[in-house]
């Protein structure tokens, strides 16, 4: 059930000073405006004296900025970001947000960041972004993992919206291991396609490995099953999916404000 | 049941090659003359016109040397080798073996390579030389996987020797990474340590990243079972253990020399 916004605009202090103050009409919230209501609502559950693992992409972005902003207004402090990306990494710098790792924080009392997808049971597909081994990282060393997404991320089965379910690979022989993950899968009309920049050149993580994007017809199946195969091929990384990782789901629409605990 | 070297020797083209000429005591065999025999007796299964998988460390050295030597007898041709190292790549190069990579060849008919433990089951360790993520991806994809010990290597169960089962990990908190391996084993009483060169600096893989080594006391219990709950360990790449994937094994022993097949 949805909080519609008037209501959650009314009440929720964190809406207001994401500078969406009272929309006469719904149809001025724009999706970036979704992910900043839905980003802000999930800074709520930050609280003083937390090791906070920081997402990437963005709607990560706008958490991170929001946890930037209650620091220097004194109205958070003792926060430690373990980020999950070189990116979310420099803007925390650079917004004074003290930074360590997981080496020095194993444990991590809350994680905030976006998905690609999102299924009914939280299930998610990450890593668009290309950061998905380190989100899986921090995120799986989580006592909560907080998912922020707009309504258009929903899905009823993952590899349900038609874009890429990405997988890390090592670059070596990557054409093999990409021709063993579309063969993996061809029963849901797989195709695995090597993930590109603009002048065609493999797109490289933070690791420095390729992402192999899966592009599915129909349902991948068995997602605990789907997970082991993937990974029990030599050459892969890591994969986009985050099985039973979330916690909560705060899915911001142009009618409301959903939060979906596990 | 060994084939005793007298009786091999006499018969085997092979070992009469390997300069091991009728030796008046099988005192005379060092384990490097073990290894030379296995290696030698290996490569008797490798036909002209096959796509060779090149295996890598002390004992495939042998195996790979024997092939140069019969390409540039004639005895052999048409062969194409896939190293699954960067230092096999420069031996089998230096040799005038034709090379190939898994890209180009996804089929490959045989690979002859050491290991550093097999076990009753033809389970095996390896990567002790560090290049286990390419032996795994190439020998993963051959018909047949020939591997070539000298009997020092055969436990009774995988890990049994004392010795490390190597896990290649990504560097990025590769603490965090190793903390959570040993406590996977914990009750296997696991240590888990970086691997090191000789002046301390962390050993890097073919694939840019470092080894942890995990030293067990008793036994990792379930193997498959071990197997993936390592991999589903983000940060982790890949695994020493080869599991159900030696259709032989030839060991070379002070007694004789044994051929077991899967």
């Amino acid at each position: 059930m949805a909080i519609p916004y008037p209501h959650f605009i009314a009440t929720a202090k964190a809406a207001m000073d994401a500078g969406l103050h009272a929309p006469s009409s719904s149809a001025m919230l724009s999706q970036d405006d979704l992910k900043k209501i839905a980003a802000y609502k999930a800074v709520e559950y930050v609280e003083s004296g937390m090791v906070l693992g920081l997402g990437t992409g963005s709607t990560a972005r706008h958490a991170v900025d929001r946890i930037g902003q209650l620091l220097r207004q004194g109205k958070l402090k003792d926060i430690v970001g373990i980020p999950t990306s070189m990116k979310t990494h420099d803007q925390a710098l650079s917004l004074g947000i003290p930074l360590s790792d997981l080496d020095a924080h194993p444990v991590v009392d809350l994680a905030i960041d976006g998905a690609d997808e999102v299924d009914p049971f939280l299930n998610l597909v990450k890593g668009r972004g290309g950061s998905l081994l380190r989100e899986k990282m921090v995120e799986g060393a989580c006592k909560k993992f907080v998912v922020i997404v707009d309504d258009s991320k929903l899905v009823n089965f993952l590899g349900g919206s038609g874009l890429a379910m990405p997988v890390e690979v090592i670059r070596f022989c990557w054409k093999f291991t990409a021709a063993r993950l579309q063969k993996l899968f061809e029963d849901a009309g797989c195709v695995a396609k090597l993930r590109t920049g603009e002048k065609e050149e493999p797109f490289v993580t933070d690791n420095g490995n390729y992402i192999v994007d899966l592009y599915f017809e129909g349902s991948i199946g068995d997602l605990k099953a789907a997970s082991d195969a993937i990974l029990q091929l030599a050459g892969v990384v890591e994969h986009g999916m985050f099985l039973d990782m979330a916690t909560t789901v705060i899915i911001a629409g142009e009618l409301g404000l959903t939060v979906k605990n596990k």
